[in-house]
């Protein structure tokens, strides 16, 4: 199958390698010429001048960007996607951005003559890497079988959610469920050391019961080796947060540890600590208690 | 050997009968004498009128009681447990009190020359009938080697985590992880119905990847089943908050999601819901969002 895949960042670079490699048609575009060096010399992969370009040799066209506004712009800009794009054809947004997005992005596109999935994932670049991530994808059922093979491609659990947008709410959820472990982990591991007590003592402790979580058992022991390299970067999750909160003031929904969360999120990235991991709210916490200020 | 068990509740009485099962001599002793129906028709177990008396027949006292002022009062007021005891005799508080209590009554029973261990739990009433508790213990390795074998008899992972008020450190880790995860857990399902996504949907696709905890999997599965029996009754899950957070409040420390967590834990007694399970967060949250209360 000919795909289109914009977006070949830290994670979308691996996905569109994995699509390749299965034997489809790799047509990409990217804003910066560095970003295509790697495609260059791939003879499998064609490079096109802009997303429409792109779109007019695709059945199905691939965006993995930062947020709605650059889903936007590559779908409707000026020489984007839906000027190229055969109707009836598919567009599967992978990006993070707002259910409320998604929604309006699937209304423009109908107008179009084109489906469209929304289907973010997680997992991170390690799970892009080794195409284990999770997808959790929103769209017609019908919409959603013809997308199915190829994010088998690149994800271990592919999961139909809902209709458009379901995808992105469940990523919204995995978001908060996520963000606010990491935050409730670093504050019982710092409460732990301000105690006087050894945090990794505590951390065992607690792994066999009812606390125990995946964030626990992994990002707790990266805050134990104090090892606050991405994995996720924080800026990232800052951002995911961010529409999280703009979902909960649309809904009138209160989400009280969220909103602590994202909050603290906030002053990390306001701290300069926006390209480490979230892991990295531990430092944020240390430089009160126990009287010693440790950032960076 | 001689043990006295002061605390006989839902959690009490089916550890103190693990004990006489394993043999040892149970002494017991309860304010109100419908505590001490059950044991009376049992010819191994001897009913004392103090716990001096109780104290004075045991070399090992457990104590298993709602708060601080609760051990204080039965370890050092009339008639209480340093009046009977002999010298060299060990107290263990598994109940879950601050961690500045425990080291306050452990300085007390030096001056009485009687040992002390700070030995709370983790798993509920029905870890506590299997046996299966999680016992986090906090005093010297000599007094924790001396009481391990019960402790064993009582929980299937004993650890000592450091010197005395570490074991309640840990307990108040546990709580923090816990409560938060429960109201993040109840944020999430309650955003993805408010946001029309099956929540039942959307947890399953979450427990895949980082997202996965132990209460997502069991209390999350509690709230989709709308089953607020408890488990963890909501009033102690409150009381265990207030003391993560005088602790903060002591240690100069911000703990922005259980500070969060505790506020609705206070909301929810509040409500007149503390006796159900603390997963009726979520019907507290439900009060709001999609524009239909649904309390109770």
């Amino acid at each position: 199958m000919n795909i289109g895949f914009i977006g070949l960042g830290l994670m979308g670079k691996p996905m569109a390698l994995h699509l390749a490699r299965a034997g489809h048609a790799l047509h990409v575009w990217a804003r910066r010429a560095e970003t295509l060096a790697p495609f260059r010399a791939d003879a499998d992969v064609m490079i096109h001048d802009s997303p429409s370009a792109l779109a007019a040799r695709a059945e199905v066209v691939i965006t993995m960007v930062a947020d709605a506004p650059d889903v936007v712009e590559v779908l409707f800009g000026t020489g984007g996607v839906v000027e190229g794009a055969a109707p009836g054809s598919l567009v599967v947004d992978m990006s993070t951005i707002a259910p409320a997005a998604a929604r309006g992005i699937a209304a423009r596109l109908a107008g179009h003559d084109l489906s469209f999935l929304d289907a973010p994932v997680s997992g991170g670049e390690r799970g892009a890497i080794e195409a284990s991530l999770t997808v959790m994808a929103g769209g017609p059922a019908e919409v959603f079988a013809r997308a199915e093979p190829l994010l088998r491609l690149l994800g271990r659990s592919v999961i139909h959610v809902g209709e458009v947008g379901a995808g992105q709410v469940a990523k919204a959820c995995n978001q908060i469920l996520t963000g606010v472990t990491v935050m409730a982990v670093a504050e019982a591991l710092n409460f732990a050391r301000c105690s006087g007590v050894d945090p990794c003592r505590v951390r065992e402790a607690l792994l066999g019961g009812f606390a125990y979580s995946r964030i626990l058992e992994n990002h707790g022991q990266r805050m134990l080796d104090r090892n606050f390299q991405p994995g996720f970067k924080a800026w990232m999750h800052q951002k995911d947060m961010g529409i999280v909160m703009d979902e909960a003031h649309r809904l009138g929904l209160p989400l009280p540890t969220a909103a602590a969360t994202a909050q603290v999120f906030n002053a990390l990235v306001g701290s300069g600590l926006g390209e480490e991991d979230s892991v990295a709210v531990l430092k944020l916490l240390e430089a009160f208690g126990g009287g010693r200020p440790v950032i960076p």
